[in-house]
């Protein structure tokens, strides 16, 4: 099966690129730019000498809908949503990495993203491809809206819990923090070595985009309006997510039983993997993996519990789950081409 | 005044010596560590080459008496509590920079510190350090018990709110997040380099001893029981510490009548900086300073205050406070020898 | 096949289990371990978590000749020179990723590396593992000394040109950079984090134990003794060695004849990638992977040709090249198994 | 004393501003800034919030000339070329941390910093401000061409062997490693926190513009022509520089001959240390400092020396030299303002 990228030249676009080359079904057959076109990828990533050796070219839509079968979307905030839907209609599959499609409410653009919605046709038909949880309408959908990076760590720990009932939904607090390589190529201040290395930062805490995403997902699975607390931390590191949750526990369960609910809830999922009691994760025991690795603990001096999950940002939280996500849409194993080991030290 | 260092080749210890060479007032007369004594310091730590030479020798209290004013005690957990009392006994003003008596129950050694508590009368006796707090016990104490890292960073962040009563007590969720100097000189698989570089982790949630420590103190203010969730986690960087705390407010104040009374509750202290609105700190302002940062959010979607408080752990969280109540044990000008600004980037 | 390896929970030894668990021939049915016996390797490494599952155990000969066709040694420098012996007697094939059996000049051990040599004989069969160097003996070897991470990346870079006889032998000044994970998972003051975090060290300059690896093959190809300089730094990060060299050119070759000559001399070589005039290769450009880059250009003010050498220290600089061996020992493709990208960012 | 900072916003210039905070006699009485003007300082660099608060103002050379002794430029290179005759023709002296004046020889400045020189009465004119050699000019000179920080390092390390004629000045070679902030504030791809954490780079290699600076003074002191084999290396870390520097020994000169030579040679120089032997300097050991420190050894097997010479790039290889010319320049004690200890870990 033939598959482009468009936007193949920022992180989440050369993290598809770099598994994609390890899959036995997919052949990455274009890689789309609108800032490098004409140059050869090698250029722009001299690692991938001699392994990826393309030029990368401006899209055009026709040709490429004439040659490929699905695309993946890793461009900037405010791009996918008006080409996804011209590359739909001609037929082809698509998942976004990005947020264009991820929300269901379009007047939450304006206010979250500072851009215009997407046409809200296309936003009510979006499968939000957070692949454990809905993995039967991914394996159904012509298009995918791939859940954020914190999303994906937070939902994942947060989501087996709520669905037990076993938490008070309207007490969750989510620290969240991120290596740097999520707000990806492009420079800033905020991401310029001198001041980020040695240094720990708080950023758009309390208006990130993210939080109506994951409130839309925890609304849904619970039931009811879920409003979080959610605070984003940049870390000195280049990849990696650690959300650290707080949630008030319903009921006295033990975290031995809370530990035995998530294996049970995630017993089928290759990918996300259960601390033991006492035992916490770590980001760089997910490095450059798919894994979400979660650890629990019942804080009994104050009935909260303590749930602790992490992902690599580029991987289980980008590049990785999409990948997931196409292997689903076209009934393959799920954790084909994913086999990869984390990378540690 | 001449002062000695204990524990003098620890990261504490160091950071004492780097500061009290800038003290107009006190010699640093004798550095005393019981593993490097007939060292020659330089040898220990090669950067203070023509700057503090001296030999490290043991202890031998009868002699330290007889020629030191102060001391400061920069030793692992659960040396002080043996060799305070032999000082005090002698006349001589200490300050303490382990846990040893900061907790005036003594139950609580055991079961946090896993050593025996200190005598009694000296747990009773002990004044707790923090300067900003408790300056005029300081001023009168012949020993003080310096503040812990995290407690000072998240005590200053709480106080002020808590005694205004403007927040429900059983609320308080601190995550906190240090560098990997907290952990001292000592090496352990923990603090290897390659095993925490590009990593984040969590440690001792739930057990570290800083939480009966900060609930003494937020207990005493707060003049009723306060238990808190404390999460610890290890972040990629040498110094700094940041506190993320969560509690809910008891009525509708807004970010700028709290941030008002942070402004007014600290006036007359020159370490303690409020951001304004929409502004966080970052450990990078405060590095290498006796500076403690403090934004302040009412996150209106969830009735939530969020705090975010930074400061250098060994500086304001060890060292820095250390000197601060020197000074004001002798009733100098609480800033000598601490106006060094902030190494940035 | 059945492969085993000792020392298996050191950082050379869990990069041979991640690089093995990719490999379609070999099967990793041991992990054992002398201070790690007894434990699930989980407990060891938690990134392995779902992924190898073993219990850690104790060498024991006899039983490992009966069940294993080729083992790899990754124990600390000392321990192999007594092992692989007896392992090669009951007709098992070994890689060893230690130096014991490195140099044939038994001589050189006790001033190098501070302990015996293996017996002579086996130090006069060992094969040097360089696998773009010496293929065709690797193939024929029932054992290999696998290269230094240092000797790779310096060997690599250096052999083209000095076979060519462009350059003065007499010439070769070699300063070597290496990330901190080269020093293993053993714990020491140089490896902590505080100490080793931004912070750039010399070490073992004049005195490391690659220098004599480095001038006996060296003086092999080159065909007269050669006698380098070698400077040694330790860089804050975990993965990657970057070899600056400088030799003077003899006869007034450009930059583009000389580039031309690698590309010429590793034309069938997967793992070499030379890098276009004004383009040099950073350590970033290969983690977690088995190229080795090289970038040169002859600086025309004084005749000198700088080349760059970069490699991943645990995988071409051991892991990766053991596996490279090991195919190469089996007759199988070069790359199998080995074909796992950069990871980058 | 009032002195202004012109470029006062670049880590040039907010490094004046830590050190001239300790001044006791020159006050801080203007910051200039062309792209930051009318902000609030703290804005800029919050870290100085409640410390130097002060409006940043665009550059008016009358009104600073009537109202300012001394100026200290820090701007991009080719601005001060212009702004500084115009300083100096009012009668301020002046300190340009910036390359504008450095090189005697106009025709270098189109190749090496591609822009026009200054006019060549002020190149002429300028004295050349490496505090330890220029002492006497420094003290007469109405303004000062700051030297770079690869050249302060290296030359620093080099002049004593060089001048004592123990070696042949054509076999000099440098191998430079900085940290990042080197690079200033400025964002680009290469000081894009992703791309150089966890990562070793070569950059500039044979093209950097502080090559004709250092052969200009290695020439000057060594009575004849010297060209170099300079390579630069960006290192993940913020501050530090390391020149590794290889050179033939002339005569068989043991280590302890030639450590002998360098403690005499700067035996009058508080801010160069040099390491005894078998010791090397790390970059951390003079971490904010205005130190220099040397470690040297003669590699007995090939008859080079290497010289090991580290500083903070930003103070010694910036503003810390800055400051000590102006002290030298006023005649006050060259350490005045600048005797902050290096901040250890």
């Amino acid at each position: 099966m033939k598959v482009a990228v468009i936007g193949g030249t920022g992180y989440g676009g050369v993290e598809l690129i770099r598994l994609l080359a390890h899959h036995p079904h997919a052949e990455l057959s274009a890689v789309l730019s609108h800032t490098q076109s004409g140059k050869d990828l090698v250029e722009v990533y001299p690692h991938l000498t001699g392994i990826v050796e393309q030029t990368v070219h401006a899209l055009d839509v026709e040709q490429l809908a004439e040659t490929h079968d699905l695309v993946f979307l890793a461009t900037p905030s405010g791009v996918s949503k008006d080409i996804l839907p011209q590359l739909v209609e001609k037929g082809i599959r698509c998942i976004d990495l990005a947020g264009d499609f991820r929300l269901k409410d379009p007047q939450l653009y304006p206010q979250w993203y500072h851009h215009e919605p997407a046409s809200d046709a296309y936003l009510q038909k979006a499968v939000y491809g957070l692949s454990e949880i809905y993995r039967e309408e991914i394996a159904q959908a012509q298009f995918i809206a791939n859940p954020g990076c914190y999303p994906t760590a937070a939902l994942l720990g947060l989501i087996p819990i709520l669905k037990a009932g076993w938490i008070d939904p309207h007490t969750v607090i989510i620290d969240a923090k991120s290596g740097v390589s999520g707000a990806g190529r492009k420079q800033s201040l905020a991401t310029h070595f001198s001041e980020t290395n040695e240094n720990l930062k708080v950023y758009k805490l309390g208006v990130h985009q993210h939080i109506p995403e994951i409130e839309q997902i925890l609304s849904n699975v619970g039931q009811q309006e879920v409003k979080i607390t959610f605070a984003t931390h940049l870390v000195p590191m280049t990849r990696g997510i650690m959300c650290t949750m707080y949630v008030q526990l319903n009921e006295g369960k033990t975290t031995k039983e809370i530990i035995d609910l998530y294996h049970s809830f995630y017993e089928r999922d290759a990918f996300v993997r259960i601390r033991p009691e006492g035992v916490w994760p770590a980001t760089k025991e997910v490095y450059g993996s798919n894994y979400c690795d979660i650890g629990l603990a019942h804080d009994q001096r104050t009935g909260r519990l303590v749930i602790v999950s992490v992902i690599d940002n580029l991987v289980k939280g980008a590049a990785g789950q999409a990948i997931q996500n196409m292997n689903i849409m076209n009934n393959w194993d799920e954790t084909t081409g994913l086999n990869v080991l984390p990378v540690y030290p």
